[in-house]
């Protein structure tokens, strides 16, 4: 009887519009705006939607710089999308590092699970802080400022990385010079590297211009 | 002769595609995002958008707690969508309370319009603050935390409570456990209760797994 | 025995530093910054602190206007410090209205617990939205627009507006110009109003300029 | 060699879904919601997305106010989507003046590019700040507040304003009161004003009602 | 020379007042706000401020709960004060767990790192969401809502969780009821217990009233 | 005698404490928080407190990037404290640049007053989007992003930059690297810089390590 009865007792919720309560799973074919992705529905909305298994299996760093970058951010893990969290996988072989970089959106914070890192950035006051992080240690990169990783051990590194935002971006800054189709010409106009080191990096990291 | 030159003014504006300006009234038929609805467009909104009739008449309160919650979140009252607010009735016949509950994404604030209400929140510190509220008085309850609200008095109380969101979230402790499907040995998994006692209450509230 | 183990669960919360956690009672003899009031010191923060009275009776109406707003903001109610939200008490006499004014950092929603409001509001392009509202109606005023209310029956009328900020200000526009010392000279020189009729406002309301 | 290798180090990011990253060049075409348009597809996105030219020329002073605002909100200029902030132009010409009005969502900075111009606001408290800016001045605004911008000198007036939003909104008083359809016993009963003045001023800014 | 030189360029940036930009690093012998700690003079601020090594070892699982949460929140580490971003280590020993609970002010993200995790969450509408994770996969909680960590396996768990605030906040249901001074009368009143459970639970969790 | 009355009204707005409403005029003497600097007492706020005047004039230019940025940001305008927005002026005299660089915290929007420059940013997806911009244009820069202005015209160019954000930061990529004591083994192992060039780049800038 009881049952029946509770029936009624949020019947105007029961009735309402599917909402954007709790969560908004992302929903890939529906348009995007500047808070994130379109909400998938409710009801097609399963467990799996918030587990994501990318991060457990090591990237491959059989690459320029040894180490590899594994997004969970809201592009590849829809069950973040809108709640201002996502994660990251480094992997570092040995001498690998994350060249210097920034997210333009996101503070970060890095947790050591296995090996050496040794890791820094600079603030806008051009300080620089730098510290040896070991197997369990926590560092924090506040938001947009220049940071890097280096695996300072003998073995592999690997480490997780949380952000503030569900999609944080990422920005190499050697990419974003030598990797990119970013005129030569303007690069040695706005930094204090000539032409031919420009020149000589694109042909390294495959940019153009 | 102004009227044919003021046209000018604003020229610009005039010709702007139909934008988020001001408010954003919820268009139940487009995406909705983690921000909240699609908008509908200016042309069609009117000042019934704004105005929300569901909270004039007492709810069912014929049901096991003695009480109902009509809520005019942003499902149910397309005006407040995006603005970041929303408020909700409640009825408490005698002996009616609203369970221990949760709003996952906003703070409230309680007015007693009749009667006397008891309330009260437990913080993550486990400390609790509880009071007797008379007509008139007002209490607030920080976002996210345990609070619950009791029919203290003899006769019927009323409340208005408002919320920091549009989409405030409404989670019943009970209900959560012994109204859904969260299988038993989990609960008591997890809680210090027991497998009988969880199977009773959810025959109660109609539970199953 | 199960207590004193459980004493060393979370025991590195127990040594924290007083946290910003759950809520900030505010502390009006700290300095306040952007976001609001320091905070009180956790254990001085009692059940008080989250309740006010000061809207349980009528507010003044024996005015030039026959209406009262009674706040609970942040500067009234230290326990809506910093969660976004605040709440106030309107009472309008027969023929008492809140003349035209906005919220500068705030939506508005309205609920009518007694007599009947005629309530409206001018978007930024100029187009009204205006609604008489019966007992239990809600309105919306989206944030930062002109609005007002007027006591549209006969007897006294009240109302409860909360608010999606916890200082969510108030500015009457009558009053910005003619309780104020806005010079005259000025204010004739940015509206279509002549400089008789604002000292005429001036001498009603006590501006001077 | 190093280029083959370095393709594999972000493969995950390549693979991923058009993101939300770094900006949301709105898409006048899809939903719009509360935190702006839709986004337009990355890969159609250019230079030309980010760079506005409508505030190059002078607007036409030649109106009742010899002024005119030239915004560069995202309704006009789909680069600002979604970042929290955008421009606009005033010219004032001789005896030039923008009427008080309000930005219902946003705090605005202005600096003087050519002229003198007399600019003031009012608080909530009613009190009043105004000085007399000159080439290369700085003046901001807070939130909501009442402003007015007066060409106080003998030739031209030229300023740029910024906001907080990319969608501040612009409420002029006197158009909201006076260009609009806001039933003329409605304003005379939430002012102090009377009838005949506010007929008269309707006549002029083109308000009915 | 260029040494000289430069020094002019940004001068009046270096003659700034000592300002809150990058970073705020807990200050905690000054006043907090709502928006977490006042922050350190820049100038004492090192590296060790950004740095936390007190997840570096187990937390002490000998308790009730077979588990140990050991937060890095601003409380802990005044490095992540207002940046929106902070991380805690969950440690379960064999048949730990960690109760049901909510975070009232963020979002999670949980990575194992070691052992297999049963982990799960109910929305508003009392839909259970759980998985069974293993070695390297992630599950998002989304805000507020309650969700809990059993260690499922048969050897030690350990996991990473990061929240979307620096002060998130942790509120386990069974010591908000138990392990508090909430009334017993109370805590029937707003559930489906009754007294002789709660006494019990309250003697075994160290509960009072 | 209306005035007698109307002095009601409000009455207990004019009782409440000093409130953070409107606006939080920096005091630089106070504690400052992840908000911004505390608020200076309404009662000693003047005009002046809203009025720049750093900004009217050039900045000097003698220097090696043959340009100057003078910030109006909070640490030098107590106005713009908390209400997110700042500005600043470029002066770029003839072959003048600003290096490539970010503002941690904020986007920008830029409007040439003088001169022809020429801009750019680059995106996370390492695509590069450049102008040409004359007198009158205005340009974009989203949040985080490495950008740059080079004048590109003969004779001097000034603009000015509006941003999102109180107190945006400003990194300028080679002042981080070479104006620092950003160690040279740690800068080429997280760049494709050689040792050489960084130590000759820190003799120029000025950087140590």
């Amino acid at each position: 009887m009881f049952l029946t009865i509770s029936f009624f007792i949020f019947s105007l919720l029961s009735l309402s519009h599917a909402s954007v309560v709790d969560f908004c799973v992302a929903d890939y074919n529906a348009p995007n705006g500047p808070a994130g992705y379109s909400c998938k529905t409710p009801k097609k909305v399963t467990a799996d939607d918030f587990v994501f298994h990318g991060l457990a299996t090591s990237g491959n760093t059989t690459n320029i710089i040894k180490a590899a970058v594994t997004p969970a951010f809201d592009a590849q893990f829809p069950g973040v999308n809108g709640l201002g969290i996502s994660i990251a996988r480094l992997d570092l072989a040995a001498a690998g590092f994350i060249p210097l970089h920034t997210h333009p959106g996101a503070s970060e914070v890095l947790v050591v699970i296995q090996g050496t890192i040794l890791a820094g950035f600079v603030s806008s006051a051009d300080v620089v802080y730098i510290k040896t992080l070991n197997k369990g240690d926590v560092m924090v990169f506040p938001q947009g400022l220049v940071h890097f990783q280096i695996n300072s051990g003998r073995s592999n590194a690997l480490a997780f990385v949380s952000f503030s935002s569900a999609n944080p971006g990422l920005q190499i800054l050697d990419f974003a010079l030598f990797k990119s189709d970013f005129p030569t010409e303007l690069i040695t106009a706005t930094t204090f590297l000539d032409a031919d080191l420009v020149k000589k990096l694109k042909g390294v990291l495959g940019g153009s211009g």
